[in-house]
């Protein structure tokens, strides 16, 4: 278990019940009574340096920020509404920054039909973007807790991209200033996928069409979106469940651009698709009937899920590969251990 | 106008129309259409070193920050629901610090009907505290832009005692590590007094009652919460709605605690009344009939309540005092110039 998750244990430990509080903490979101339909909410605290790297581009956060809340809401298959943004920054920056950061986030959040209603700004020593998101609750909205012994996990796109992107992006930073550029090129990997790559970490899309055809068609029993890692994020499907998840390597989704990048860095892409985190993918798991359900309309979708392992009794979560299996379920990134 | 005020124009300019969206940026919470009885959300940023001093209590931390929100509910007369909190935090400085924060937070927010729903954690540099919060409207919810030229304008509490509290602390924090150790004695103000400004700004109370009451009595035209200074809060109360604040010096409800202060340190109270910031307390107007309403259970508002001024043609915030007028319009704390 990570550090952010025994806090969320003794987080949970401190609350007293509450009418109406149907999914506390715990989860991607919170489940609420509001009358008819209900809200879900969830929270995302992004730290320069920290959560992204310095000198990006504000309205380029903007976007990503609104994107990794959207993320969490598609996880539970609700439809997206109203957004809060509180942005702090040094002031020496000007004020066309928080603006640029908004409009990045009003930009694609109305794309997925949430709002900004309003918002806060501080002075701080770094850029800070903090956002709430709520939204209406599928019918039978998606938690982390419904897998069952049987099922097939399945997860969208590609994950690790966005990892070899913040690599990529690191070392483009690590150049800038110098006489190569903020753009160097890697001889290596075609500029088309060094460009698939940098956007999958810069500009995730959430799966918020994914999320709500997963609960409304009731295909999946359970679903997480991958933030921290494949590997640490299955684990806490599986323990929120009360299974064990299995994972095949050969069935992992590795895309030509994330192999690419692999071979000239001298890593496993699966290493990087299992622990690399900030994928905002969606992990889900679906009965027989659900993963039906799923093949009659994969377009509809709007991206491509694969199958990758299934669910057994037990607990945490594992990698199969052909030298026999290995723990997967603290590998990613704990938001309490720092920079990435 | 403050360059948090312009911040909000150029905002609003940006939001394209959207349905629902009752009051979005620019007053203390958004107001939305949800459904019955429709939603009310704030949120606040807090950054260490710049929102709160460095080396305050976790735990009160936790308070002041859910209590910051719960004023911004408040003010628009709304009843608290639930919340959600983001925390950064230096991981060297361990995890209890987060826990005692939210721990803080609970507390508080439970005694006036807000339960945590939610969160997120990130590292941080310094202590950050990220709270949105949403409650239910009052039937007709209070809002910055209704004030009318005749009305009277009230203030509950007494300004001016939450920045004598942060200089006292500052003094304070200053004298730590010395001999004199973390709590000198002023012995020009009672230890009672100084007990009291310091609680003033560390451990503000939401004026929810009184907000509420305002609002289902029909008592106020307009309200705002005083959060950055009686003077620009007031101006802003006054440009929304489209009048002038007349503040008259010799009715500022100057309390013994904040006078003795004041005495110490050669300044003026009615000057840190007007320019301190911090109060939380609610600023409002009330019409001739509202303000007969007030004064038949005043007891039942939970706090002291005291006519301050008029609203007249014209526009901005000045006070009248023997000598004249002064604009206060901007006197007051702006959250984009850095600390205090």
């Amino acid at each position: 278990m990570k550090p952010e998750d025994r806090f969320v244990e003794k987080l949970r430990a401190l609350l007293p019940p509450a009418e109406g509080i149907l999914l506390g903490p715990g989860d991607d979101a919170a489940l609420l009574e509001w009358h008819e339909p209900g809200l879900v909410a969830t929270t995302d605290l992004l730290v320069e340096a920290v959560d992204f790297l310095p000198g990006e581009d504000p309205q380029r956060l903007g976007r990503r920020a609104i994107a990794v809340n959207l993320s969490d809401l598609a996880a539970m298959g609700a439809a997206p509404a109203y957004f809060l943004l509180a942005i702090g920054f040094p002031a020496e920056r000007g004020e066309e920054l928080p603006l640029a950061v908004a409009r990045g986030a009003i930009e694609r959040g109305r794309e997925f039909g949430a709002h900004l209603v309003g918002g806060d700004l501080s002075a701080a020593p770094q850029i800070l973007i903090s956002i709430a998101a709520w939204g209406r609750p599928a019918p039978s909205p998606l938690t982390r807790s419904g897998a069952r012994v049987g099922d097939a996990v399945f997860v969208s796109g590609h994950p690790g991209e966005a990892a070899a992107g913040l690599r990529l992006a690191r070392t483009m930073e690590a150049f800038s200033g110098t006489e190569r550029g903020a753009s160097p090129r890697f001889p290596e990997i075609s500029s088309e996928h060094q460009t698939r790559l940098l956007a999958a970490y810069r500009d995730p899309l959430p799966r918020v069409a994914l999320g709500r055809a997963l609960a409304e068609r009731v295909i999946a029993t359970a679903a997480i979106d991958v933030s921290d890692g494949l590997g640490v994020d299955a684990g806490r499907l599986a323990r929120a469940s009360g299974v064990r998840i299995l994972i095949e390597e050969d069935r992992l989704p590795l895309s030509r651009p994330l192999i690419s990048f692999s071979e000239m860095e001298e890593l496993k892409p699966a290493d990087l698709a299992v622990s690399g985190g900030d994928d905002y993918e969606l992990l889900f798991t679906a009965s027989a009937d659900g993963a039906a359900r799923l093949e009659e309309r994969p377009e509809a979708l709007d991206v491509v899920v694969t199958r990758i392992g299934r669910v057994v009794p037990g607990e945490g979560a594992v990698l199969v590969h052909r030298g026999g299996e290995r723990e997967i379920g603290d590998l990613g990134h704990d938001h309490l251990e720092g920079p990435r």
